[in-house]
């Protein structure tokens, strides 16, 4: 039986890899028509973990994700790696490079490596990389690893689809203090400092750990300092302890596991309701909206009016649960 | 009788630049109960033209702004600035400086100075600078001038407002055309090199008067490329029957002028609905979104599901226009 005998979903849950890749092409060509296969595949799933790796571009997450791999295979898991291409001119970046370094990994059929665009929002995910996780998540890998350059939009991203969100930075340059101070601290969970026989490593260690320190976060997590040499694999036992740390202690207190995915679940909402948002209004084809909207022009209706009707909650007292 | 006595809306109307401002600081604390005041005023409104003049950093937009306020005085109209200062590490500039080089008119009181905080998108408008439209254009400003870094969204953003966009740039550093390749002469009315007298100013200007004609839009509008001294004022007069002969295209032609409203209303529902969703998201108030939440926790629900119901079209069948 093939992929088109089925729907993708069933094919996706068998753990057919050409139907996620084939679903997850639809999915970032916005086909409208897989919303069933990823609604089945979402409620089928939960089981994977999924860390996000950020940092500015130079920090060594492409190199650190391959040894993450590694780690993760010799366990026996199944890996996969969203890297999000930053396509922003202001991020730039040896992608394809670190694409290729990845691949020592190709040919295992344990690990799954896909690079998605970012498609315009400054260093933000990709929208399609929510369902991708569906997907990954369904076809039974154990850990989803989003690889994204921190910039603006991303640190906030990234917190709506990992359980454990890794920030790297290395002393070269100097400005890492400067990226934790923008209130990333919310949200990084463990705090590495790659490329660690860089001369000022220590300095800066010391100075993410006593800001570390000094964040008290709502769900109780102290952020660890990592010191790491990614490209020897120096640190790395260091760095997965701490990974299997900081998931023990999300499932340990199940409050603060409800709470983590009701953050993940508020920022897809945020990201997939804005998305349906900007087609309503753009797509010109709603004879009400058009209307409306003519009303505006003529004045009188007014945009805060209109506005409001546009995010009118009143559908969610249909919601069965 | 003071603005306390009857509603900001009627003292707006009556002419009265404090309560004008007192509205302005209400909309951007984000105080819900000036919709009434709001939705009044625009109502009541439409009479103001709307500049918008963008550009990359130290391209001169304050000081043509400045020479625009005094053209625009001479024709004894009564002209506001709302500046949109860059809150974004990437833009940075002199602002302030800028500011008080407009001083000059600070004692005029047919001149109305605003200074906005772009609040964390990049370059972009506050979404704030609808409302101040709506307010100044209420208080009998006749023409309105918005000027914004042109980085990352404003040109977008900057379209959802004004009738005329002005996009100014210099031969210095050489990136204007590449600006320019970027899509804003879709929505740039009239290119400006300003600074004239810089070396590259006639090959920059060439270059681009080519690149337009090249430009076929879907409004008919040939944009015209004008060489300008605005310190000087030298080449104001080119600049000022570049708006002239642009809005009268828009006035000649009521399609041009209905699609232009049209395409304003749709961008601007688009930042009001995106905050009206942002906060009904994140607010955690409401118990039917929360149990909704829940349930995509349980994967009793999808978050796609959840997305559609909370962006639903039916409140648009209530419209009365």
């Amino acid at each position: 039986m093939t992929a088109s005998d089925r729907s993708l979903a069933d094919a996706i849950l068998a753990g057919d890899r050409r139907a996620a890749s084939k679903l997850l092409s639809r999915v970032e060509q916005s086909d409208p028509a897989v919303l069933p296969d990823l609604q089945r595949l979402y409620r089928a799933g939960g089981k994977a973990v999924v860390l996000g790796i950020t940092g500015p571009p130079g920090a060594g997450k492409s190199t650190t994700a391959d040894q993450l791999i590694a780690h993760f295979r010799r366990r026996a898991q199944r890996v996969a790696v969203l890297a999000v291409d930053p396509s922003s001119p202001f991020t730039g970046g040896a992608v394809l490079g670190d694409r290729v370094r990845m691949g020592r990994h190709a040919e295992d059929p344990g690990v799954w490596i896909r690079s998605m665009a970012a498609r315009g929002r400054l260093g933000g995910l990709a929208p399609a990389s929510g369902d991708a996780v569906t997907i990954l998540d369904a076809l039974g890998v154990d850990v989803i690893l989003i690889e994204t350059v921190g910039i603006g939009q991303s640190e906030i991203d990234i917190a709506s689809h990992a359980d454990t969100v890794i920030l790297l930075q290395t002393a070269h340059g100097g400005d890492g203090v400067q990226l934790v101070k923008a209130g990333v601290l919310e949200i990084a969970d463990i705090l590495v400092v790659n490329k660690a026989d860089a001369p000022g490593t220590d300095r800066m260690a010391a100075g993410l750990a006593e800001m570390a320190a000094g964040v008290h976060r709502p769900d109780g997590w102290s952020i660890p300092v990592v010191k790491l040499e990614a490209d020897k694999g120096g640190g790395m036992p260091d760095l997965a302890a701490a990974i299997d740390a900081h998931l023990a202690y999300c499932r340990a207190n199940p409050a603060v596991g409800l709470a983590l995915r009701r953050r993940q679940i508020r920022a897809r909402l945020l990201v997939l309701a804005e998305a349906n948002l900007r087609r309503a209004i753009l797509r010109q084809d709603d004879p009400r909206l058009e209307s409306a909207i003519d009303a505006v022009v003529a004045r009188s209706l007014d945009p805060h009016a209109l506005a409001a009707r546009l995010c009118d909650q009143t559908p969610l007292d249909q919601t069965e649960c």
